[in-house]
């Protein structure tokens, strides 16, 4: 039986972010911004959102005077990120 | 580098619909609903929009006096389909 898919991740920007935190850890918002390929006013409000559901962190700093933000997953973010890999599996591999 | 996912397999129930059509060939419109756990009007609000696309057939019928509305995939659909599983298995994947 197909089970509902987490609403927060099924949207293709926040599944991306995700997937890239998983991979790297830890990665500051230009970086984000460039692989998504979206707008920083997009970027921001789907980093808000994953940050409103504690899925990640999101730090600012300053580097040389500029300011960084850096993003990465918390547990919860990595647990419902492995939990929608389980379920999307079963919508891509019907049995 | 990650894709746009197509945005009309990119919703649940469609997903749902058309890897359960993937699966079984072809399948009525009761056997949609109880397997999508959707409404029917959010079901046949979801067939209209991908026939509109062409990734279904719909077949209106009668069986023993009764109206049957049976679907199926078209190559189009498959082919989207096949697609938006490489696509997805790189979001999944990251690598």
């Amino acid at each position: 039986m197909l089970k509902d898919l987490d609403p927060v991740l099924n949207q293709q920007i926040r599944l991306a972010i995700v997937s890239l935190l998983i991979k790297v850890n830890k990665a500051d918002f230009n970086y984000l911004k460039e692989k998504t390929k979206t707008t920083q006013g997009n970027l921001s409000h789907q980093l808000k959102k994953l940050k409103e559901v504690e899925y990640i962190n999101i730090t600012k700093t300053f580097e040389r005077n500029y300011p960084k933000t850096y993003c990465s997953l918390t547990s919860k973010g990595k647990k419902a990120f492995e939990e929608y890999v389980i379920q999307m599996k079963k919508y891509l591999n019907p049995s």
